[in-house]
C-alpha cells in the first residue's frame, strides 16, 4: 500500500478498505502521507464521493485516532446531540441540563465559532471562572457524577478530524456529505454515547442552503450511524432567521437560562423540548415525542433544570450570580437600537449577514487566534412575521465602542425587509430524511 | 481573488480566467499558495478537466513563470522535438544534427529519466566531458553558433513546471491530457521557438497505453499549439517494444553515431528521418515529407550530420573517441547473454519490463539524487517477430557486477515471450490524431 496508489484509486471512483482509510488517516496523523497527498485525496473524495461502507469506515478510522470514552456505572443512557450549526443556535446550553433531569447522561463536547456561525464552547465561556478544557477522565468522572458537562474538543479525542478539517477548510473541500458525516459522527462517537440527534439546520444561515442538500445529509448521518449500530436520529430546523432572539456569546446564555426559568423566546423552547423528547426516545426512555416532551416540560417548570444547570457549571468552575439581571455575564458598554426604515411587516431577517455582524462586533473570530468579546451581539426585537411602525426598533446591537455599533449597523441594512403586508411565519421544524 | 474561492470552482467544473491562473500559479512559485492548495486544485483539474482556452491561458501562466528564450540574427527556422517518453527512445540525439544541416536551428532542452523511460540528457551526459547546464545566453549563443544543443531544464526557464510537476507527480494527478500539455508546451515554448514536432508514444512502455488516449492528446497539443499561434505537429509511435536496439544510456549514444555513420537499427533510422522531415515541413522549407526525407538522408549519406553532431558536443566540452570502438563512452564491466528458453518467433519484448530492468541496472533512477551508471544497460539482439532456435542469444545485459547481471535476467523473464509460429511485425507508425 502507499499513498499514491490510494488517492489514485479515489480519483477513479474506487471505495477504498478500512485498512488503506486506516494507511491514510493514521500516516497523516502522523506526518507520513504529506499534506498535499491527503488534500489530493480529499478533493477525490469530494467530487467522486463515497460509499456508505467507506463512510462507516472513515468514521471508524478518524474515531479510533485518539482516545474514545466509556461510561460504565449505574447512570442512566449516555446520549447527546449535536447541531450542524446556525446562527442564534444556543439549543445544547439548555438542553443538556434538561435532559440529564429526564435520566440522560449528556458528555457534551462543542467547537469555537466558525465562520458566521457561533459555537458553543464559546458560549459556554462567557461564564466567568467556567473551564472547558477537560481531560477525558475529569469529563466522565463530572458526567457520571451531574449527569453533563460541556467540554472542549483536545487533543487526545479524534485528533484525525482537527488536522483534517484545517486541511478542507484551506482547500475547499469542506462540502462533501461523505466527509462532513465522518466528522461529525468521529467526535460523537468517540464521546462513547450510545445515541445521538442531531439537528441539521438548512437555510441562509446555515451550511445546508436548500431542504435537498439537507436531506441528504441528514440521511447520510442517519444511515452511518446504523451501520455502525450507534443510532443516529435527525431532525431538520430552518435556519433563515436567527434561533431566539439573542445573538452573542453572553447573550445567548442569558437567552437559554431565562428558558430554564421558565419563559425565553418560543422557538427556543420548542427546539429544546423537541430534542430533549427524541433524546429520550432514542434511549428508549419514552414510547413516544409527546411523553418525552412532557417530561423535558416537567423538569424545566419544576426548576430542576435550572438547578441541574447550576450544579454542571459549578462543576466546571463557573460563576453566575442568579441575583443580578445579566446573571453576572459580561454586558457591552452601549447597545444601540437598530430602527424600521418604513412600516409593514418584518419579511427578512438574514441569519447569514446578522451572524457575520456579530462576529464584527467581536463574538466570533476570523483567525483562529482571535479573542472573542463575550458581551457583544444583536438582539432581536422583532422576528419574521411581526409588525413594525416606521421608526420602532427591530433590534439592538451590543457594542464595545460607537464605531463597531455603527459599522454594524450599516452591515445590517441587508440583513432586514419589511414588507407592506402580512407576512405567514415560516416552520421551524421542516420535513425530515 | 483567493485560493479556496478558485479551488471551489473548479471542484465545481467551472472555468478559471487567465489571470485566475497566473494569481494560483505565480502564488504556488512564490509560496504564497500553499502546495496542499495547489494539490487540491490539481486534482479538481484532473478530474473536472480544462477547457481549451484554460489549457492556453495555463501554458502562457507556466512559460512566463520564468525567462523565454529569443532567437534572433539570420539562422534558419527554430524548430524543436519533443517525445512523450518511451525505452530506447534516443532520438533526439541523432535529430538535432540531422534538423541542423537541413538549415533549422533546434535548442533541445530535455528531462532526465522517469521511472522505467529514459531521458535524453542522462544519456547525452555519458559522453565524457559533457556539460548540459548551459544558461539562457551561453544556449542561445550555441544555437546561433552551431546550430543545435543538448541542454538541461533549469531553474530559469519554466520554474512552476519543476515544482508543478514534483507535485503531481506526488498527488496521483500526473495523467491529465490538460496538465500534461500545459507542462510539454510550456517548456517547449519557453525556447523561444517557431513550432514543435511531438512524437506521441503509445504502449506498454509508454505514458499513453492506449491509441485512443494517445490520439486524445495528440490533438489536445495540436489544439493548444494552434490556439497559441505556435505550430505542434504530432505522430503517434508504437513503443511495445523498445525502440533500436540499444537501451542504457552510453549504449544509446553509441546507437546513435552508428545511424548517424550511416548504420543502426532501421526503426531508429525511420523515425529520426520522418521526425526531421516533419519538423522541416512545419517550418515551411520543404513542400512535403518525402522531400523532407530526402534532405534528411541526403545529410547523413554525406556525413554532415555526423560532423554537426561532433561540433555541437565539442561546444558543450564533450569529447568522443572516433578511433575507439565505443567512442570513448564507457562500457560496462560484463556483458551476459540472455538466452532463448525455446525456439521460434519472437513475440514479447515488453518495453516497461526492459526498461525497469535498465533502471534496476543502474542506468535510471528510483530517487532523484541516485548516481547513474551511464554503462549499464540492454543490447537486444533480436525483434519482434525475429525467429530464434533454442538456447540463442535473445539479448545482452551489460552490467557493473554479477549479481546486478543475475537479477536483471530474472526480471526479464516476464518481458520475453517466444511463439511457436510467425508473428506479423508491428507498424512503427500509428495512426495520427
Amino acid at each position: 500500500v502507499n499513498a499514491y496508489e490510494l488517492i489514485r484509486r479515489k480519483r477513479e471512483g474506487a471505495s477504498l478498505e478500512e485498512a488503506e482509510l486506516r494507511f491514510l488517516v493514521g500516516g497523516y496523523v502522523r506526518g507520513e502521507v504529506r499534506d498535499y497527498q491527503m488534500a489530493a485525496f480529499l478533493m477525490a473524495a469530494a467530487i467522486k464521493g463515497m460509499t456508505l461502507r467507506e463512510t462507516v469506515d472513515l468514521t471508524r478510522v478518524m474515531m479510533e485516532s485518539g482516545r474514545v470514552l466509556e461510561f460504565h456505572g449505574s447512570g442512566g443512557p449516555v446520549i447527546d446531540k449535536h447541531s450542524t450549526g446556525g446562527v442564534g443556535d444556543k439549543i445544547s446550553i439548555p438542553l443538556v441540563p434538561v435532559a440529564v433531569e429526564c435520566g440522560l447522561r449528556v458528555p457534551m463536547i462543542s467547537g469555537r465559532s466558525l465562520g458566521a456561525t457561533g459555537g458553543t464552547l464559546d458560549k459556554i465561556e462567557a461564564i466567568p471562572g467556567m473551564t472547558t478544557g477537560l481531560t477525558p477522565e475529569r469529563l466522565v468522572r463530572q458526567v457520571n457524577e451531574v449527569g453533563g458537562c460541556f467540554g472542549a474538543q483536545t487533543e487526545t479525542i479524534v485528533p484525525a478530524d482537527r488536522s483534517l478539517y484545517a486541511l478542507r477548510d484551506a482547500t475547499a473541500t469542506v462540502e462533501s456529505v461523505p466527509l462532513i458525516v465522518s466528522s461529525i459522527l468521529s467526535k460523537k462517537f468517540a464521546e462513547g454515547i450510545g445515541g445521538v440527534v442531531i439537528d441539521v439546520k438548512c437555510g441562509v444561515g446555515a451550511f445546508m442552503r436548500t431542504l435537498a442538500e439537507a436531506r441528504e445529509l441528514a440521511s447520510a448521518l442517519e444511515g452511518a450511524g446504523g451501520a455502525m449500530d450507534i443510532p443516529v436520529k435527525t431532525i431538520v430546523t430552518a435556519m433563515d432567521q436567527p434561533l431566539g432572539l439573542a445573538i452573542g456569546n453572553a447573550l445567548e446564555v442569558e437567552e437559554a437560562i431565562r428558558f430554564l426559568e421558565g419563559g425565553g423566546p418560543s422557538d427556543v423552547a420548542e427546539l429544546t423540548l423537541r430534542l430533549a423528547a427524541e433524546m429520550l426516545l432514542l434511549a428508549g426512555l419514552v414510547p413516544d415525542i409527546d411523553t418525552g416532551e412532557t417530561l423535558a416540560k416537567d423538569a424545566v417548570s419544576s426548576g430542576r433544570a435550572l438547578e441541574r444547570f447550576g450544579r454542571i457549571v459549578s462543576a466546571q468552575g463557573g460563576r453566575l450570580a442568579s441575583e443580578s439581571a445579566a446573571h453576572g455575564l459580561p454586558r457591552a458598554k452601549l447597545v444601540r437600537p437598530f430602527l424600521a426604515q418604513s412600516g409593514g411587516f418584518v419579511s427578512r431577517l438574514d441569519a447569514r449577514i446578522i451572524g457575520e455582524a456579530v462576529r464584527e462586533l467581536g463574538g466570533g473570530r476570523f483567525r483562529t487566534d482571535d479573542v472573542i468579546d463575550p458581551a457583544a451581539g444583536i438582539v432581536l426585537l422583532k422576528k419574521r412575521g411581526d409588525e413594525v411602525v416606521r421608526g420602532e426598533p427591530i433590534l439592538e446591537v451590543h457594542a464595545s465602542s460607537e464605531e463597531r455599533a455603527l459599522a454594524a449597523a450599516r452591515n445590517l441594512e441587508e440583513a432586514v425587509r419589511i414588507a407592506a403586508g402580512p407576512i405567514p411565519r415560516a416552520p421551524l421544524f421542516l420535513e425530515a430524511a
